[in-house]
């Protein structure tokens, strides 16, 4: 067992985000506020160059590249964000990088993750697939394999949760969306070795709750997964986040799609921004827990906004219907 | 006639403006640039506090008044975001704020209005019969009333301008909508006096035509007004704003309001950004302009994203039947 990312590596990872990415703004809304019944913030992280944080984790692997490594490129699986991520960090520091998403994949993420000139391969029906199969790709071609949890990663990721901590010393509460993990490490590392009353909440969909049963209980447990969230859609629960997640966490609910779909549409109303699935969930998982957060300060992770105007479209009729 | 504001009072601007926003990002869109054929930029002053760029103005204004007029209080009018931008501003100042806006005003940026600690008053069917009126009582109640165009505004939405040519110094073309024409003025000093090739290219709607037509022909002349798009809807054109634009612009071009709506739709599809009209008319403009842009750096100012839902609604089930 390694130890474990400390607040030490993020403070040592923001030279290299800094040297591409700005902080993003963490905004407080009057009128979700009154919504929540909590003073509200969001954490805006759809407004980097890909639309996620984790470019953030991104940048600082390829930064820690040997020469070796870079000649053989990056090879990754992704839903999406990660592999825009690397693609994009790839492209900044002049490295090959090679992503394998599972047939279905957000046809938007395909297209960009192209035209920041990754090579996009479709194989397999899930995540799960794509990874293990691109593995042994990247063993055969001689590169690196990213898998989307790595400690780097992390130390990148945790470069917003640090930029909400400045921007408000005083938050009580950050709910992050957990898919992987590396998000919500990331802050709860944060949070936690700043403040240990800060309190840090994860939140999943219903319809993909393998990492919060595995949380719960302590134990891996794969579970179903059927989220329209690709974000946050995790089969097989990863065991470095669940590790770091088992010391730090605080709570993790789940709330059900419908709720996250509603709460996309809260958002573009409240704030005039487009949410992706994972990155509306912690509104949704505020409104749950509405009783506990009553006038605190909460801050919420828009972690990404790469929903496709096709679903969204979807999502606003279906509210209308309600 | 007084002096027109130069590059100095925009870079003393700064200091005052980065006591209250961060910079906001300039991102680059490979599928957007292959649509349009050139290296296609974003401004990104929707991820502004209140979702548009007027707030750098606002703030600067507000800084500026003596204790009198700050006990005296703000009075304006607006169809919207000058109106956010300032309650904005006099919240971060302590300053009371009164806003007149006419029936019909966008109720998402009255919410937020108020919600900033504003008294927002509804009189008359626009925004210069609004203006007339709030004139009037300002004068009646001792307090200091703030025209869309004050002089102090332009140097602090100036510095919009300034971060695009620090982030891209060799971009070759600026394209931003004109309501009042802070915006547009702003750019094109800075622009100009930091290299006078770049091209700045003012766009607004066939449907609101005025400060166009003032543009074009040297005189100023009032028009019809009925484009969706409160941001640029302007019928009287404002005289401090049209001389420096005869000084500065090099272009001024009309797209139709069809076209704004479907640049809305295509924003949000390739930058997972919302554009309100306003924001969304240099894209129009870019299209229309295409061959004379092609392959060239092109920064397109979204100069906010306050749409409502229910228009873009509608918008997205328009797109959907052509």
């Amino acid at each position: 067992m390694t130890d474990l990312p400390t607040l030490h590596d993020v403070i040592a990872a923001r030279k290299i985000v800094y040297r591409y990415l700005r902080p993003t703004p963490l905004h407080h809304y009057p009128t979700l506020s009154e919504l929540v019944g909590a003073e509200v913030y969001i954490k805006h992280e759809n407004h980097q160059p890909v639309g996620a944080f984790k470019v953030r984790g991104g940048l600082v692997l390829a930064a820690s590249l040997t020469p070796e490594q870079r000649a053989g490129g990056l090879f990754t699986a992704s839903t999406g964000n990660h592999g825009q991520s690397i693609a994009y960090a790839a492209r900044a520091h002049g490295i090959r990088a090679t992503i394998a998403v599972p047939e279905g994949a957000n046809p938007g993420k395909v297209a960009a993750m192209r035209a920041l000139g990754a090579e996009v391969i479709f194989h397999g029906d899930d995540f799960d697939t794509a990874r293990e199969w691109i593995m042994e790709i990247a063993a055969q071609r001689g590169g690196m394999f990213v898998g989307p949890t790595d400690e780097v990663l992390i130390h990148g990721v945790g470069t917003y949760a640090l930029e909400i901590l400045e921007d408000l010393p005083d938050v009580d509460v950050i709910i992050v969306p957990v898919g992987a993990g590396s998000g919500v490490c990331a802050t709860s590392i944060v949070a936690k070795s700043i403040n240990p009353d800060i309190k840090v909440i994860g939140v999943q969909s219903a319809q993909a709750p393998a990492m919060q049963r595995s949380w719960k209980s302590g134990k891996l447990v794969s579970a179903e997964m059927h989220t329209f969230a690709e974000g946050i859609a995790t089969r097989v629960p990863f065991e470095n986040t669940q590790r770091i997640m088992g010391r730090y966490l605080d709570d993790f609910v789940l709330v059900d799609d419908s709720e996250i779909k509603k709460a996309i549409v809260t958002l573009l109303e409240h704030t005039h921004n487009l949410a992706e699935g994972a990155g509306a969930a912690p509104l949704a998982a505020a409104l749950h827990l509405k009783k506990r957060l009553a006038g605190r300060k909460v801050a919420l992770v828009m972690s990404g906004g790469n929903l496709s105007v096709e679903k969204l479209k979807n999502f606003l009729q279906e509210e209308q219907q309600i």
